[in-house]
């Protein structure tokens, strides 16, 4: 079975494949945790979380397509099995059962708060290695970032 | 924090919610790992495959949803968090790293035909249950069966 | 004048005669009085309950449409108008003037589960009658329900 | 609980919230008593006289709206609600069962006549009182003269 | 050359298998016979019958894929050749040549009749067999029933 | 350079120049104090408030070019330039900085009335120089009265 | 065969028909004459005037329906044959053969200038007579005279 | 003023011209004789022949104005004034006001076999004259045949 | 019951529908086959030979009305039914049961050649005939022969 | 390697083939050139011109694609490779740098003049040979001569 | 009232909340500016500089949304108020009046030059400082420059 | 004729326009060559093959045009005519005549690898002349890694 050929050299291949996987971590677990808030949120401005979740959802998702796709055309194999997702996530969990709404506002501040900044480092980690996968990683930061100031907003 | 009252008597709601959370974790494993084949897949089908899979990925996150806000309907939490779904996931896995298109539409047609029997024990165990339930699970196994057929069909 | 002959013997025709005209009432009561808290609501949260409630009317409305012609295509004529909504509705009614947003999000997760209550009674008695017919009400009851939770979820 | 302040006049806000309160009734039971018959008909002219109808429940149902909006935006309370529709209407109403097309036909002819001069009368009620909303009883008039037109061309 | 595993037992393959096999006959029988009628109809009413002929045309173009596929999804080869429809066929036929609008009428009253009572027969035989076949079937059933009362409504 | 030559007699014009150019400056500010709440509101109903402040914007804006166009139409020059704003505008201001959800409701409240109450008089000083102008008019103060009562109605 | 029954008193009746029917002539002929320009005009601003002119043709159809369909609704003939609008039209017309792009916008000013003053009586005529109609002349009248400015602008 | 060069030899231009002007004036006098008919016609029928004849005037249009600047393509001046129609027109006319739904369909049956014959000349001048003309008439004559059959058809 | 007047003379009359007659039957039988081959192929490459036979299957229904209806715009009555298709057409037919993805491109080259070679003769016997028809002709030979070209371009 | 059979005879399969050669070169040029003068236009009428040439880029890069498939379709193999287009190419060419917009226009007269005319040339020659490649020349031509008076037209 | 927190140090924080505030004040004078002009120019180009203007209004629009919502993001409240962009703006102006369309031209590409001059700046120093800031002023840029081009060209 | 100005200091407009003209040279050769393909490609894999290059097609246009517009806002004339193309381009070619599939996946490889090594070098050559093309380019680069690994894991 052949391989994908990289335009980049192993060290630069390197730093990039990380960033790329992290963040393809980091955005499969908030479609998923935004989903799980999406189904079980509980209080009086439901409706609003409820919708605005689903927003959430849907660009963590096209995101994440992004940056696999990405991954691959450098050579580098992304994955993003539930394991591997469970297994390395660093994103703040959310607990199962009903959530109440304010906890919801506060938790996914705190999720989108924490990607957000490890978008940063990778923002910047890549700035050298691979220009064009920068400006992936920074059009993410941009969605995370306003939909941080969105929820922290309602708080 | 209020919750949400149940149209069911307590033990029609404990089978019905068995079957859903089950229903969910097959569908969010399948849309995780329809994505993982759909990124990694080389070969000389491979764009065939890879928008087949994609297709495949749509109507497993459409289901998931509906099973999930199904779930909750009858005042049933669903969890299709990254840890839930690693941990109780019945669906055969894929290994990491580039994927043979041959070993994809093999792997596939394991994952189909595997949610397919599971599905189906489902339909069965919701019948008297939860009618309303049972007919999205019906929906459910339509379209898992329709790709399974069409994965086994370009082995 | 000619009529319309049916598919099914009198037994059976008379039995989902009754479940069609009994869930067209209440279809049309709740597309009326969705449309009445839709117009009246007052409070805090007025904008996602507004709009909330112009969905239950779309529902309400083609799934009323569908259950009329459902009964006529079975020789059965349904009534739809005013004083047979007026008469014969069961379901519980919100008083005229402003309506507070708390008290509209109590009657609407009532006027639901009451029509929720019904239809489930419906879905019984179709079984072995039409099944035709029961698929029709098990989909109107799916979406009662689903908007039941949604609405006492913002309680 | 709040209420909403009035641009108008009492004297002003009560000749207009009259007139709006009225067409709503006659809007509401022309959507319903359309739809009647839209279910109803039988005859060789069946088909485009069922979709004529449905054409005419969109306006009725769009107009309504418009109608009870303004209303509520002038501090006046709109009552769309079963009884009130039965009670109060002055629409000339259809029988049970089926309709020969040639009756529908003459009952619509009769129905929307009706409403038209009381469209008329309140359109000559409003002029000085609240222009703005005249305008919108205009535009309900045109609609009603333009399918009153049309049903009794097929006579 | 590799075959398509079937999710049922053998015996109830062959059940839903024929039941299938029954309805796309019937289907594609519906589909070109209302395209006959379609083109070679005359009378006052040519133009409504015209039109409503080919949304028949379309349901039953749309339905007879779907059962097509969910055979071939079940291991069971469909056959739509001409030749297999016109020697298996159970519609009541229409003569050649111009077809007046009052007999096409009666002609299509016929076929739908004859059609549903089959149909329905065919949702009775899959109820334990398979019911996500017995889903579809009903679907089927549903519209064929429709557009009968909608052809007869006109006689 | 020529110019355009006016329907209008002198006398009239100049009414309706000034009906038009005030109603312009109202529109252009209230689209630009709706962008201002829009981006810097804070509290629990952010989302809905956030959303509704859009669709005034979306309407202001249309009917600002309406309304400029309209006098350019008539030989009047509308004058829309942020210091013509600024200066003459009697739209109440909001502060700079973040801005209370419940601020943002009394706030828009105020201006949303004092708009339809100077389009009422506009409608009323057009009445007889230029009923096409008073028609543009109308329809404003339409828009701009219901939304006073959404935004009230939230309080 | 039967005739439409008015809802005017025979003078008003007479008053309004004639305006609509001046209304119908003008439009008609408005859009032979831009279609004309359309085809026949050269120049250097040949592209811009060229799709201007398609523009009026699409508003002059567009009105044209709605002013025969209010008059026929109103018991009133519509006339708009090609001999009629030939016998009776009062706009100003173009000559044959190519036409130079500063002429036509000479000849298009003048043209919607002469509708656009006899639009004005008619909005005066029908004010008593019947405020629908003299609504639709109005929205008439809004649009001749926007594009007599265009037109006029660029000469 | 420059003017368009043509392709053709005079001769060939000559034929082509008088061929395009003719048809322009046929589907010019087409498309205002069907719209007379769609606003005065009276019967049973009316709301199919209504429409129909919309049909008629939408194809009539496209197809002047591709005729029109096909003409002037060549060289050649289109007319298409309402004087120039109602003196060269050949297509039968419609009396004026009320048309009974049986007359109007005899009146369109030959209107259009009227235009088709003329159509049909003037596909045969053209074929050697200018086949890209050629082509244009023979899509005309296409859509008048067919309408004419599915006016016929409902006699 | 009247028919339909045709513009051709007898003779030409009976060349153009036998043509047309021909083509219906190829086409109608085209559309069958390849829907038969849609659901029945097998092989590596099933889903563009799946999506491709689709293709076909829509122009083939598409060109078979344009054909038919063409065929009774002449006088000639269409004939489509299941029994005439499978007693005339000369296609050549594929084989029950699964079909081997290089089967059934081979098979569907020798359809289309055969469909496309009779289509060439009667383009030919047509142009003198009827120009309209052998347009309509050429059009369906267009799509033939590229399909033709694309399943060949796959062996 | 398998090759396309064709439908036509060698001698005249040679002269389609070079009449298809012949067109995709002078559309393929049409395209870059008139993207060329797209991007380096300058003038008062830039904007018109600078829109007016993406329109014939449109046209000239799908009627292209037609060509070129429809002679792989008859067996030749198309060639539009940049050395083809640059070797073998008729059509007059612009200078690089700014392009004055008369200028321009002027050019685009030229081309369009010079590709019509070879265009007429290939409509003849493949008049007998293939008269299914004829009717694609044939709309070729129609476009082609459409610009080229759009273009005229504004010198 | 609580407030955003900043993902960037308090340094950066002031460098790129100036940057920020200073574009949206050019886009939203500059989005005021091109709609005065759009309405208030005269010229033989009218059209073309009416129409252009509003593309230009719509891309301000949407950049200066985007660029105020990315200032909340980051802890800074963006000001768009009429005394801001009055007080603060240092776009050039256009006079009162009708504006000679070369007299638009020119003020235009002095606007877009001077707005162009000043984000070119903001593009620097927001390189270090947040580059998702930056690649939102570099996406301001090109289309700043792309219309300073076209507005340019047209003098 | 005026020229237009650029933002750009000389050296810095002599780098980024070579930057320019070499990307724009590179991707109207691959569109060409792509489209060489598409038409000629022969093999099993034809259609999944023929469909992808025609999306490699879009994406080579419209990068093109966005480039070249680049250039001319930059004050650098873009040149993308054939012998241009023909003469300046590096990107590998492919022979004439048919294509196989597999020669074709390698061909277009190569060919994407050639253009995606050269592009890097621009976005490097740019970064300090001019972002914003520079973030032009970069999104270029995307597309041609993202197709280059779709066409290379198909080997």
């Amino acid at each position: 079975m052949s391989t994908i050929t990289s335009p980049l050299q192993p060290g630069d291949q390197k730093i990039v494949g990380e960033a790329l996987q992290g963040a393809l971590v980091d955005l499969l677990d908030l479609s998923l945790l935004a989903k799980q808030a999406h189904w079980n949120v509980i209080g009086p401005n439901f409706r609003q979380i409820h919708l605005h979740l689903d927003e959430i959802v849907t660009f963590a998702r096209t995101h994440a397509d992004t940056v696999a796709e990405r991954a691959v055309a450098l050579g580098v194999t992304p994955d993003g099995r539930a394991s591997t997702v469970a297994g390395s996530s660093q994103v703040p969990q959310v607990e199962g059962g009903y959530l109440d709404a304010g906890k919801v506002v506060s938790a996914m501040t705190d999720i989108l708060e924490s990607i957000g900044r490890r978008m940063r480092e990778r923002v910047e980690a890549t700035a050298e290695a691979d220009p064009p996968t920068q400006d992936i990683l920074i059009a993410v930061t941009q969605d995370v970032e306003k939909h941080h100031w969105m929820m922290q907003a309602q708080r």
